[in-house]
């Protein structure tokens, strides 16, 4: 007959199997207090009848992209591809050529664009990506993929999505998890890549709107894009477009820049368990390494608030075996 | 052995017993035109290596909410229900006494509502609508809708989805389609009771958006609504909400009036196979009879093009066995 003591050790070993099974879908991911974090989480909203059991329609998750799936350094993604629909029209625009905002963009002078300030820099980059079909202006996104390389790390930006982070979204799918996208970026720009990405459809990504316009054109029903941001979705602007959008507060939030301390924020007051998530580049070697100081991406408030508020901050460099999948 | 023909005649009763087991679930459908032809549309995008065959993510399906899955006579349930929020929220607005939208509202004075026109009126309401927290707001329509009652068939309003179109809602999730809501209603007037009604969760509805705004309130995040509406999703602004939320083309589009008229037409301008219903309103008995002359929900250009399309025009009176539940 098995003694008290050894039958508690034999389920201590049978509790340490189970957890090691379920957490094997992060396999990128490093034993520690991160990945722990978040399978205990998992866990515990996923146990039927326990104390902190969440319904499935209810798992939603929330994830910033830029720098929190995907890498966003030296500058966003979507800024390289709109500096090329720029340069692509700027033959049809002879008036650029004395336009202030155009000169330094076409440059590169950060100290003249700093001086301009963002708003001009935006309306001239707005009128360069309007104008066009929804039809066409996607097109124009997919073939520029195809061709862009990073500057640094001269790969296709697809292939540059963080591998332990699309185990992370499978692993949350298989857990009855449905996750959104909330991005200061544009939404056009992420659909033509992040369901094969990410497993994320179209109808799961917010981000920032450009104006569109319905019109008949040679009785054929059109949508034109104007050149002007109807929502910003940044800052205080992503708990906004949750709720246009999603109706329902998140029960788990990831982010990895100021940017997503207002998600963070309402994520973490709702009743009930919740999981929050501030991906830390700090990966100079794989990847980039940044925070306070960096002009894309700055990570400050949100990381003060997150040491605070006991929120999970995920190291690229200790917590991932690997931060692309091309990396061994 | 059986001859060729006895072998065919088998074949073609085989055919029929397959088309009524698969027209089941529209238990409250008469069989005819408009029963045949959505079940041959579904059979036709869901039979695997088919020409007509559309994957399960793109089977998208759009429906108008007022007057498509539930009554909109006499006047819109929204509007019934800021009605008494504005009623509500009068002994704190003296100055609302002197306001002629407000007099005229409240003595139900068509003939004073037509000369103001529609802006004092809805600014009027947005303003009785705005100013408390979306929890609030949330709390405020759920209470209204235990009590209130319509004024003819005396039943609580949310009685009043259409059965035969929540079989077929359930019938085409049954065939792997998402359904959405684009109506031209607020989003948060459909959340609170659209997915027990129809099986559409919030993150499915597409609706108006009043404008709210993102504010720390003694440490808490909180969203707060303000008067102004930042989008309609009416007319041509379907499509741009349609485009906005879920980024692709439906392939099915449910509508019952003219502010449906481009969302139906954006849909059948699509490739493929494509489904276009618009229910009529012709059943005064059991429910209301209006179309071409009626102030709400009129159905005029749409009911031209759904015949010049070929698109399926439902007649709620004959094909329909019952409108309501509770009727037998």
């Amino acid at each position: 007959m098995r003694s008290l003591g050894k039958w508690l050790a034999g389920l201590a070993l049978l509790a340490i199997a189970t957890a090691v099974t379920a957490a094997e879908p992060l396999a990128s991911w490093n034993d520690g207090a991160a990945k722990q974090g978040i399978v205990t989480f998992v866990n515990a909203v996923t146990q039927q009848g326990g104390k902190d059991f969440v319904p499935e329609p209810e798992r939603i998750a929330v994830f910033d992209n830029d720098g929190t799936l995907w890498s966003e350094q030296p500058i966003y993604v979507q800024f390289a591809f709109m500096l090329d629909q720029l340069r692509a029209a700027a033959p049809k625009h002879p008036e650029w050529q004395s336009n202030a905002a155009f000169k330094a963009l076409m440059a590169q002078d950060k100290k003249a664009l700093a001086e301009i300030g963002q708003k001009p820099v935006l309306e001239l980059l707005a009128v360069a990506n309007s104008g066009m079909t929804v039809g066409e202006y996607d097109q124009s996104i997919r073939n520029w993929l195809k061709s862009a390389r990073h500057p640094q790390l001269k790969r296709p930006y697809t292939e540059l999505v963080f591998a332990p982070m699309q185990e992370l979204l499978g692993y949350l799918r298989a857990n009855g998890f449905k996750a959104f996208i909330v991005s200061g970026g544009s939404v056009e720009f992420m659909r033509p890549w992040a369901e094969q990405a990410y497993g994320i459809p179209p109808e799961q990504i917010i981000g920032s709107q450009q104006d569109v316009t319905f019109a008949m054109r040679d009785g054929k029903p059109v949508l034109t894009r104007a050149p002007k941001f109807v929502f910003i979705d940044d800052g205080p602007g992503k708990p906004v477009g949750i709720y246009r959008q999603i109706g329902r507060r998140p029960i788990a939030a990831f982010g990895n820049s100021d940017g997503d301390l207002q998600m963070l924020q309402v994520t973490a007051a709702g009743a009930g368990r919740r999981l929050m998530v501030l991906v830390h580049h700090d990966d100079a070697e794989r990847e980039f390494a940044y925070d306070r100081q960096s002009h894309v991406g700055k990570l400050d408030r949100a990381w003060d608030e997150a040491n605070a508020a006991h929120w999970i901050v995920v190291s690229m460099k200790s917590d991932w075996k690997k931060v692309f999948a091309f990396q061994k």
